[in-house]
């Protein structure tokens, strides 16, 4: 019996059946040792250390039926973040990049945005321009990239966009640049019976296409930020329209709430790489009773990666680093713990 | 080898594992009949006739390996609507009966209400004059009954409520008050592969709590309608406090994008009971490709439970009626279709 296998993500019902099947799975699990030594290893592209020994340790406690840090199945809930989490977030969020290029493919139709900001930094290369309109100016580029069709052309224009797009230091199409280790971790806790969220302060509909394949997460457990929409019946069929105009931001504060909304229970693990994740580790980890598992990923490896915390625009880890120490939060130090970086 | 068999709502990952350890499932299956003549009936609560036929020839279809109507695992996703639809909603939705006993626990501490309405009106059993408050009464009432804790502290209100609470006329916990011919439906659909959603009008931090053990549908998928809340660090721990202003109204157009915002693919099934429920039905079944099923609940039987429909104030049923017989979507009758109506 090897409970502990790689299954490809998209296989979670699978998993899930051997583990229905399995139900000697947890007593089999010893400790984070007996498993690196008798069990094929769930997270090979970890380096041996602490912070791989740490969710060893979490993930069999949780899973020893008859321990005292049993959790039943229904309450192993992991939430991930997906921005330098799960993928890169440099040098800007994917989905910034999205929207330039978006601009771009628009700008014919609007000659005006020649001299307009932010359109016209967007258009000239220069992002200092953008960044300077602030948040007014964000908004704006968010509801011509964004919003004005329906849910159904929206998903289509971001999967044409993400089929095509590359990355220009790695010259790879971003849906490569995800974490190898990362994505153990992801098939791991679900091969441990675990049901793994996103939680992102990224567009929820720009994620939802594609989370299934690359991580496993079917839409139904992504979180994410979101516009309004409308419903109208068209040509006597129903769409839903995309408004300019803010419905939820998922991100710090949001995150707690959006998880609550979303999926009604506590998280009994988090995962993230900011300040904008202090929350979610906060409402994972802290005052609730059982065992409890928080991490962060710390971008430390310039050269395979990138490396920024306390000063980054993107991705800024600074509070949630004091954090860490304090409630004994994992901290990934990605050019030590990461054996490799990428999943391809 | 006999897959469809009832299993208790608790045990969805088990029939999953069942589900997929039975690759050959759907092959067995070769038409509504074969299955009444050769398995164990999945419905046996519901008389033989076109309703029961239209269920059983829509879950063949779709779960048929090879046949023109197959439908993946992953898009076999079914939304129900609650108040109705699941349990009784007459004579007023229990989420209100609860509001209404809640004005009157807390009543010592506001000794002004017995001259305000709503508040007044509740205190002396004057439901006209608390309805004659209009929405505004109702926000009120809301307000006080709903909001002003923490989602941890309402959690343990509704549920102490919902244990000891009685309806008038049955006598029984609401918990009790589940239809189940639904119940087994629910099941079966599950047992075919079915990831079961409620959308429902009904608060989203009501229905959460109880519908797993009830209904066998986990708090991750639920949708309702919800109030704002504010995350806070109190003493040293997380919460989220509940605001007495709107987030989000699960109701009529509110239901595709609440359905959209939380589970992010169309539903293939959708089961409501009322005009509340249209869109909803709309949204699953029309202008979109594969094989798609709607139903609607008609109460007809007033001897052993209720009769209403275009005339109601709860649970009005009108432009969904016209538009079942339009769109082709079956229509339960109530006093013909069902057996029994209540779960015990």
């Amino acid at each position: 019996m090897k409970p502990i296998v790689r299954f490809p993500p998209i296989n979670r019902r699978v998993m899930l059946s051997s583990l229905a099947m399995l139900p000697l799975l947890s007593v089999s699990l010893r400790s984070a040792a007996a498993v690196a030594q008798t069990q094929r290893d769930p997270l090979p592209s970890w380096n041996e250390g602490a912070t791989k020994a740490s969710i060893l340790d979490f993930v069999t406690r949780v899973t020893t039926q008859g321990g005292p840090d049993f959790v039943p199945l229904d309450h192993r809930i992991a939430t991930f973040d997906n921005d330098g989490t799960l993928w890169v977030e440099q040098p800007m969020y994917v989905q910034l990049a999205f929207a330039l290029d978006r601009v771009k493919v628009l700008a014919p139709m609007h000659p005006e945005w020649k001299t307009k900001q932010p359109f016209a930094g967007v258009l000239d290369g220069d992002l200092k321009a953008v960044m300077a309109s602030g948040e007014k100016g964000l908004v704006e580029l968010i509801a011509v990239t964004h919003a004005g069709m329906t849910t159904a052309e929206f998903e289509k224009i971001t999967s044409d966009w993400l089929a095509t797009a590359r990355d220009h230091r790695f010259k790879r199409p971003y849906t490569e640049l995800v974490y190898q280790p990362m994505l153990e971790l992801l098939t791991y806790l679900r091969t441990s019976g675990f049901k793994t969220f996103i939680a992102s302060g990224g567009g929820i509909e720009f994620m939802r296409p594609w989370t299934e394949r690359i991580y496993g997460v079917p839409p139904e457990q992504v979180v994410g930020s979101s516009i309004k929409t409308r419903f109208e019946m068209k040509d006597g069929a129903p769409t839903l329209f995309r408004l300019p105009e803010v419905n939820f931001v998922d991100d710090k504060t949001g995150k707690p709430i959006g998880i609550n909304e979303h999926i009604g229970r506590r998280p009994i693990a988090a995962f993230g790489n900011s300040d904008g994740d202090l929350e979610m580790l906060q409402w994972a980890t802290i005052g609730a009773s059982g065992a409890r598992f928080g991490l962060i990923v710390h971008h430390t490896d310039a050269e395979r990666e990138y490396a920024y915390d306390r000063q980054s625009h993107f991705g800024k880890l600074d509070v949630a680093l004091d954090a860490a120490a304090v409630n004994k939060w994992s901290v990934v130090d990605m050019k030590k713990d990461w054996q490799r970086i990428f999943a391809l």
